[in-house]
């Protein structure tokens, strides 16, 4: 019977017979013996193979062995002499299901950039790192609904077509049936967009929140676990135009309540992933960011501390360093406040709450002063900003004045408004970048190594 | 301390003190007390509340305590006197969040068409059916996510920004971020997909099968659970242009495999939900469609039937009965034949393999008969398909011929020929429609009802 690598290399006897299926990394041969490391993906090390020149078309065989051919296996258990690895395996028999000609097989044994690696996105996740990558990211996904599915949330899917800017804040894709070679138009001259596939324009989702409120209304606690866009043209190593969020909403809960929650919710993502997947945690502080298992006991170890904006702005003034961007009450924070907050003066995370509403979404609860509302973002050491939130406004004529005060049409909110006249109550809820989130975790520099696919300006490949 | 309605009904001890919220379902009055029904999402049963008419602000209280009002409520809990309730709280304090006018809230006690509800996509989930089906929904997608990840699979997100469509099939939706009021041109009268946001069309995902293929070959085992999109104008009451699929890929794996992992999984996730959700599984066998809980135990408690698509041809030309469609080698099966093979003549679930090349994609690995293709459908009683998959084309020399003859361009697929170049393993998958699974678990008759917010034509609404 066919195992996986990493539990015959945890709980394979020696002795034992085994098969096994995978893909040759690497391959050494000396006096006669060749040894050979096979990965087959579910975890880091692969397993020692010893192919002894006895072996049945032993050359013909090994001729095939290269770096990336996948072949099955059979063999005993023996106790390994190697280091670091508790047993190898004695072939007794091999099958080459494919060769992978070391001529052309871009990847070699040699290290290859992170950017050249991109350009291989359907080769990449066989390299150490992005192996490594992409179990921690199924770890942490893995741990998100555990999370709230052990607390009662239930987990909905909010629309990804839809036909609302949730937030006004633009930078949306637009989705069509037209034939955009051969719009129809009307007699105005307008693009007819009866004709399209929903009778109207309609967008890309930038945010599943007033969807989960909807939802929250009925079963108190939801989650939404999907993918976000955003057409926004930056070319940075923090922005991608598709990525996944996840935005938990509850009902009968206050700006406290959500704090609790996320800050529960980050604990234990972290502690999931350091006791699923120790060995790649370990790789990525040895190669990728020395402070990467530092951060996370940090994380792990201290409670977040809390304060407002106004007291962050008042120890930012009272900083002694100059900022590039100076600190004021009114403006917004910049990535240089949010690190000095946290690795400076607080050296740990650190929950900023109630921002000036004038640069806040609507939909956030106006704090009696008439000038704050009761948003938090969690910022952490190094990365800054990992969690944004607030309470949602459930005063129907407070959000009305609020959508018209930001610009918006009231019509276009009819149903988000019924919300708060049947029925509302005090709830509250925050998004977290799963992206991020994995960035934060594994310390990969560039945003676009932590998603298989990643979609960037000029780029939508694979 | 605040607890779900669902735990207390479950757990609560008379004596206890608690304090739950939620939202009014009904009310009735008796003799000086008052009756009312607090659901908060967590059950389809709530919890009967009784207030007597000595609790302060009575009359006042009493006046908004209305269907959908929602509230908070302390008080002890006693053994309840009324059938199919273990436990009733005595209330001793009532705080309304928020009223619902009588008079306009739109759900009062008597039924609505699930037509009427699907206009009131922001309220419909207050209602049983739709509060039992989205918690059944959940319940699903979490056996799903157990199985997998039980079993060692990676869950990888696919991207739904594409530059390919996956099987050339069509009905792909456009996306875009260029004004369509003002399209920019070429030269020679195009449209100028250069300045466009990939500098090329990009389209929705029809399914993430090939980037799965890629994942398997570095993980062995992967799946995608996530979005995906067709622009069919189908107005039916089993498609939608937004549903979720769920994708399995596993490398070193052939058909049979395939059909071993299929059953496996469905009869999981099938037991999981009745385990995990027997109150509204019950109340769909009642309420919806009476047989779907002998469909579930049919599918628990039967191998499912393997056939040939050959045998299934030849079944069904000797069936003691007309089709509207009548059958010959070459056709595809239409749903009175698999209604037929399933319902009439094995009376379970049936897979179907070896279908002919002509009717199938081209990435379904060639027989040696060169006629038909290692395709399987899984076929159930009353909904027929609910799973197809295949095992894959692994050989480079006759994927490219067979890419080229279903008249695709070869150079589109460079990096899915390179999966066959390097390391090619022989593979299978294959894909379940989510929402097909909601449907066919809960008996609903329209998909519409099984997805919070349907995407279909002219429908984007909420």
């Amino acid at each position: 019977m066919t195992q996986r690598i990493r539990d015959i290399s945890q709980q394979g006897q020696p002795g034992e017979v085994i098969t096994l299926q995978g893909w040759v990394r690497t391959r050494r041969s000396t006096k006669g013996l060749t040894f050979i490391n096979i990965n087959d993906g579910s975890s880091m090390a692969g397993l020692q193979v010893v192919v002894n020149a006895e072996l049945p078309d032993y050359e013909s065989i090994l001729k095939q062995l290269s770096t990336g051919a996948s072949v099955s296996i059979s063999g005993t258990l023996v106790e390994s002499p190697g280091k670091g690895q508790r047993v190898e395996v004695q072939a007794s028999q091999i099958t080459v299901f494919g060769a992978a000609d070391p001529e052309t097989y871009p990847l070699q044994k040699k290290r290859h950039s992170f950017e050249f690696l991109r350009t291989l996105g359907h080769l990449r996740s066989r390299t150490n790192t992005l192996g490594a990558v992409f179990r921690v990211r199924n770890a942490c996904a893995q741990a998100i609904h555990q999370f709230f599915q052990d607390q009662g949330f239930l987990w909905v899917h909010t629309p990804i077509l839809t036909a609302s800017d949730c937030e006004g804040a633009g930078e949306l894709f637009t989705v069509t049936s037209l034939d955009l070679e051969q719009l129809p138009h009307t007699q105005a001259g307008a693009v007819d967009f009866s004709q399209d596939f929903f009778g109207k324009p309609a967008y890309l989702t930038v945010s599943g929140q007033l969807e989960a409120e909807i939802m929250a209304m009925a079963f108190t606690n939801v989650y939404t676990f999907g993918p976000t866009f955003r057409a926004e043209n930056s070319n940075t190593s923090r922005h991608l135009a598709e990525f996944w969020m996840v935005e938990p909403e509850m009902a009968f809960c206050d700006l406290d309540g959500a704090m609790d929650w996320a800050e529960a919710f980050l604990k234990h993502v972290f502690r999931t992933v350091l006791e699923q997947c120790p060995e790649d945690m370990d790789f990525f502080n040895q190669r990728i960011d020395t402070s990467v298992l530092a951060t996370a006991e940090n994380i792990l170890a201290h409670e977040f501390e809390r304060i407002t904006y106004s007291e962050a702005v008042t120890l930012l003034a009272k900083a002694d360093r100059s900022f590039e961007f100076p600190v004021e009450w009114g403006v917004d924070l910049q990535s240089e406040h949010e690190r000095y907050l946290t690795e400076e003066v607080f050296k740990k995370p650190v929950i900023v709450t109630d921002y000036p509403a004038a640069i806040k979404a609507f939909y956030m609860r106006l704090n009696q002063d008439g000038n704050t509302v009761r948003a938090m973002d969690v910022l952490a050491p190094k990365v800054g900003e990992i969690i944004g939130g607030s309470q949602r406004e459930e005063r129907l004529e407070v959000l009305e004045r609020r959508i018209q005060t930001a610009g918006l049409p009231l019509e276009d909110y009819w149903w988000y408004l019924d919300l708060r006249r049947y029925g509302t109550v005090p709830h509250a809820g925050f998004g977290l970048g799963f992206e991020r989130l994995v960035q934060f975790m594994t310390g990969m520099a560039n945003i676009r190594d932590v998603i298989p696919f990643p979609r960037t300006p000029d780029n939508v490949e694979f």
